[in-house]
């Protein structure tokens, strides 16, 4: 099946969507998106992840051209045209397309595409045996929680991880306090309890991040949102990352050394079936 | 005169200059990037802009397959045929088009794009009178060394000055380090000595900052590289920019602080007079 693309007022293959050199987010990263997952034609925290995307865009000052809801018709549109049984929606929002010079132009139209792809399949051996992580101090700006399309930094720490064999890179401050992972966010499990990194500037303030904070509460099970340095995840009885295309996906290994036993743990693997039992029940939003 | 385009292997007219939306440079900002001037078709310090350029891939592990002499020819015609007095020439490299997904495609071809443009004019006026600047708190990445495109957040910062009805923002750490401008070194004259913030991560290790200090050596100005605090700045005698388009540029205000008597000083318009002469006297490496 071909990637469906929606650029700025129409679907077509994506090998006939092209965008200008000019457009600033070719030359300046300048721009915002979001990635949704939709299981069986529905979007998991749509409202959620649209909500991301107009903040993200009016802290970079580009004002949104497209409502939110027309954006969620391009969304459910390009869905049915699709037709996968879960489809990877990607949305991206640039400044548009003006001659070359850093301050923003006048009376550009911002750039909207849209892509349709399916969603990635996480092997259910991945998901049994874990996943290794690998630490990288954090390079990236002092605005990580605006989901930007200037990733460069994310691009060379995921890379990073590829590289050793890993599935993700902890990205951490040179005092060792933890933000986040290049793709995802992470949490740990310290006697029962879950805990992931409070939301700062230089973390993203992730949907799924959310999704699995409110599942910890249908469980009973604690949480904490506080400041994480590294030694406490490196000691801790669980590890585990959330993303968007992934959902929950255990982390037994951080730079080759094994956490707690080296399996993926109990409390990991039942947030993991909540939120299959989350999307199984049809709960969304 | 239309702004001419060379993309991968031809030249157009920029409107007909397209790229995939799977380009890397437009979903991650996954590329770097050079700006020139041609005096009357002649390169300014072509060599060294085309180092730092191959220099700034390997720091993200881009393999150019474009040769140094590659992209001197394709500069020079594209100099040619522009046919500008003054050029403006604009070279940006990214890692190619490949479906999105943030580790190194395998097999991908550089996206090789550069543009030809009239050089812009600095008004005669701006140069006598000086410019005005606004101080940022630095929110950039921690290899500001690397001529990235993804430029998010120089862009903020730029149209922040602008906002302020200032020419640029001086960038500087929370502890009043002074890392550069947006798009421009900074240089501050103290007791007939030209200083400028050392070359670290947080700053562009700029080509025209380079020519500065080798003309304050021809005029047997004494200059230092060191660690530069704002406050240092706002008691200078004299203060200037280093760019590439508009070369030297005199500041005269500071977040509406003079400069010592708010004019352009005598050591800024040496150097400036010195670049002018060396450009007439066709010296152009």
């Amino acid at each position: 099946v071909p990637e469906i693309a929606f650029l700025n007022s129409a679907y077509m293959p994506i090998e006939d969507a092209k965008i200008s050199i000019n457009d600033r987010g070719f030359v300046y990263g300048d721009g915002v998106y979001e990635v949704m997952v939709a299981y069986g034609g529905h979007p998991f925290r749509m409202h959620q992840h649209l909500q991301r995307l107009k903040r993200s865009a009016a802290e970079i000052r580009l004002a949104l051209t497209s409502s939110v809801e027309e954006i969620e018709r391009v969304m459910m549109e390009g869905i049915e045209r699709a037709g996968f049984d879960d489809t990877m929606v990607y949305l991206q929002f640039t400044r548009g397309v003006a001659p070359r010079k850093h301050s923003f132009p006048a009376n550009t139209k911002p750039t909207f595409v849209a892509t349709f792809r399916e969603k990635p399949i996480t092997s259910e051996q991945t998901r049994r045996d874990g996943v290794n992580l690998v630490t990288i101090e954090d390079l990236r700006w002092g605005a990580c929680f605006v989901k930007s399309i200037a990733l460069l930094p994310n691009v060379l720490a995921y890379q990073q991880a590829q590289d050793s064999e890993a599935f993700e890179a902890i990205l951490h401050a040179a005092d060792g306090v933890v933000h986040e992972c290049s793709v995802s966010n992470i949490f740990f499990v310290q006697d029962g309890r879950i805990v992931t990194p409070a939301k700062t500037n230089k973390n993203l303030h992730g949907i799924t991040r959310r999704a699995v904070l409110d599942f910890a509460n249908d469980l009973d099970i604690p949480t904490s949102e506080e400041a994480v340095q590294l030694d406490a995840i490196l000691a801790a009885d669980e590890v585990f990352l959330s993303g968007t295309t992934f959902e929950v996906l255990g982390a037994v290994k951080i730079d080759d050394r094994n956490i707690a036993n080296g399996t993926v743990g109990p409390v990991t693997q039942r947030v993991a079936a909540h939120f299959r039992l989350t999307i199984e029940q049809g709960r969304y939003e």
